[in-house]
């Protein structure tokens, strides 16, 4: 049967790049070039690769390339759209979960889409892409036919996700993952001015998390806030003024919404 | 050798003794006695230990037990502490994060200590107590010696913790499970109000957790607050004021908090 694409292109060499080519060819397409606005990038990604060169300019009249891949950031979309040039029947897609499929409107092809892996990628970390869910969004039925083909090939959970959706998404892992990974940062810089361990927090956390993908979020909430126990907020707040101000502020402002949201549940 | 008390009264049947109990049993003690103002609570923790029987008053004088574990919550431990009668030499110690020492000061014994295990306990959720901090404080140096002789056969992460540092680690911890599990909280409302499924952000909050707890929360810090994309912040915030007016607020000032941090270090 094949791939639904069987050459690629890949504009970008960030994060998403680094990790989306890789997998893409060990399903059987052929990443022939790679783009970055830094050349040095291109080349680290194309040696992951088995046969993909560096372009340094975005002419890709010429190339063989049925899919265009634009990873780069949300920022960068526009630019890139304004600048590319493509064959003719090229499909188009960004990966980004804060743009929507809008922003392709102005490239230079009809059929345009988005492959969005809900994921977060650095460079050092493997990821499992059977897992991540891949959000998919076309402008046309055929297109978004030959993308669930392909996405069917790197993940087991591939999902229709409209522009306004992922929009919500992209909202909701602000959340599950900048802030997510803030409210740690905080514990941690607490005990490090107490020259204590971060690591004693670890099995807490991974508990936390396990407890609430298990159980769901709701159902886990416990603590001070949860129980208006007032005189443990009113110590901890009182230390935290001390600490430094804003702390108490996030505190405060985390124990108000914990209390609001369960009252309206 | 032997364990440093044979015979342990556990005084509240919640969620800490449900887990403490056994584990203490496991390293050859015997909890001989379960308090808890609820009786039923009581027979069924004891059912989960070999020959523990339930008292439903808090006169242990004629008690052979060596150590009173005071598993209750916080608020109750003035008024446990203020019943309670205890034979002569007794250790009695509290399992708090949130309280200090002192607040076992009136009890009717001179030795008195604390016993922190730092983790998150849930009835249905087994624990592997080798993995959990146990944090320890007692008055005296031969108490605190036979604490961390308890300790040590139940975890190989014991330490002298201050109740001043203890505190310190409550409010992080605060952060850590609490708060954490909120943001999840928030993310998994945000998917149910649209009909998606939140395990769609499984994948991403594994990876979250797994990240900052690898390199560091700090080195982790990602997303539009972090890179000051201004464009996305306020989508994001125009659409939350939509939504609901308190989660915008709760957008706005961690977003605020993750750019003074990170402008501090």
């Amino acid at each position: 049967m094949g791939n639904s694409f069987d050459k690629i292109v890949m504009v970008g060499a960030g994060n998403v790049a680094w990790h989306l080519a890789p997998v893409l060819e060990a399903t059987g397409c052929a990443v022939t070039q790679v783009y970055s606005r830094r050349k040095k990038k291109a080349e680290e990604l194309t040696r992951r690769l088995y046969q993909a060169t560096v372009q340094t300019h975005l002419d890709f009249s010429d190339s063989p390339a049925e899919l265009f891949i634009l990873a780069v950031s949300d920022d960068a979309i526009a630019e890139v759209v304004r600048q590319i040039q493509l064959p003719t029947e090229a499909v188009v897609v960004h990966t980004s979960g804060g743009q929507s499929l809008e922003v392709l409107a102005d490239a230079p092809t009809e059929r345009i889409g988005v492959l969005y892996p809900l994921q977060t990628f650095s460079k050092p970390r493997s990821v499992n892409f059977r897992n991540i869910p891949i959000c998919l969004e076309a402008n046309d039925s055929e297109v978004l036919h030959q993308l669930t083909r392909l996405a069917k090939s790197i993940s087991q959970k591939v999902k229709m996700i409209s522009s306004e959706e992922r929009a919500l998404l992209h909202v909701a892992a602000v959340f599950a993952n900048n802030f997510t990974n803030h409210m740690l940062q905080i514990a941690e810089q607490l005990l490090q001015d107490h020259q204590l361990d971060f690591t004693m927090l670890h099995p807490l956390i991974e508990e936390t998390v396990a407890k609430a993908l298990e159980i769901g979020p709701a159902q886990s909430q416990t603590g001070p806030a949860r129980r208006h126990d007032e005189k443990t907020i009113n110590h901890h707040l009182k230390y935290l003024r001390t600490y430094d101000p804003a702390y108490a502020k996030v505190y405060e402002a985390l124990t108000q919404h914990i209390q609001a949201v369960a009252n309206n549940t």
